[in-house]
């Protein structure tokens, strides 16, 4: 399967020209980005949270304390969830005001949570997650104790009810403004990884990895 | 007023010294931060949409198409919804892959949408967008016309309930695990304008402007 399949909720209805179900172009978006916002209802009423998360094979998968009460939630009752991603990739400047908008590429999953206990899942859910913030990084990493892996939840969502929604290019202004004496044209946005800052208690010796 | 009170809801319960409730904190973060994720209820399910918002005095603005399906929904139901608004600043490495973590501020707003129909409220919201988008901006496009006004949707959320979070500063290690010969640190991560690309169709002679 190279799409995924359109629902009532992933019908893009505004702007349709800019939807996507390509799963290679979602995955691609999912794989970039380094963090979703969760939304989920509590007593009837919105509720959402920023975290990181990291998506290998049809899942996505996000972790946290055993003890936070929403990853609780979420596990306990296996809440319907709304999850999106964004990669904001420019602001497009057009001649009028009202047609000024963004290059994006943003992601909306529709799903439920599984808490993963499989060993071998949870094992790679983390070490997907780690080489994803920093690439290289989780062979260098003091792995966790048994301690530590028993105070972690991982949460699996299948990705399935999914679309995505992109911008791309120039603005499109209306005919006659094309010939107004203003500048028009895209900034691009990019989040760059700048020089590292070593933490102040490194152990005297330790040199920068390779990756970094 | 210079703190937000806190409510059951914004109270920060995991990792609560990294609350902040502090008005200028929250307002600082919400004029960074590009776009905004909007989460409400739909037949009982969460829905969210990204969208770029800006802020003035104590409310946090939106604007859409009046065909929009949700703008419609927010507006004609006062929906109750959670906002959420993100900027990242860090990858945190830690030396152990337990500890690894991200430097951010994120606030958390839950709120009601207001339609604003007040014309010095409308023309100043979309002043404020466009500025934020790009300082300067205003003053130099083509201002919407009557037609545009009216296909134009703006909503307001009182800004009230609403939290912070926020983390800072290098990694945190278990006391032992100092002694290891991981490197530890922060990777910066900023949202970078890179330099302005053209329209291709831009009239010739315009030049680019001073605040480009």
């Amino acid at each position: 399967m190279s799409e995924f399949p359109k629902t009532e909720r992933t019908t893009v209805t505004r702007l349709a020209k800019r939807a996507s179900y390509d799963k290679a172009t979602i995955y691609s978006i999912l794989d970039e980005a380094l963090y979703c916002t969760v939304a989920f209802v509590l007593n009837g009423e919105p509720v959402q949270i920023p975290t990181g998360f990291c998506r290998f094979n049809d899942k996505l998968y996000i972790h946290g304390s055993v003890g936070s009460f929403y990853m609780r939630e979420l596990a306990g009752k296996k809440l319907p969830v709304c999850i999106c991603v964004t990669c904001l990739d420019g602001l497009v400047l057009a001649r009028s005001a009202f047609h000024h908008s963004m290059n994006y590429r943003s992601v909306v999953l529709f799903s439920k949570p599984e808490q993963v206990t499989d060993e071998h899942e949870l094992y790679h859910a983390l070490e997907v997650f780690t080489n994803k913030m920093q690439p290289g990084r989780w062979n260098d990493v003091r792995k966790p104790t048994p301690a530590e892996w028993k105070a972690t939840m991982v949460l699996a969502f299948q990705i399935e009810e999914v679309s995505a929604k992109i911008r791309t290019g120039p603005p499109v202004d209306d005919e006659e403004d094309y010939a107004l004496d203003v500048w028009a044209g895209v900034v691009p946005l990019t989040v760059e990884r700048k020089t590292p800052v070593p933490d102040p208690k490194l152990k005297t010796g330790v040199s920068i990895p390779a990756y970094l």
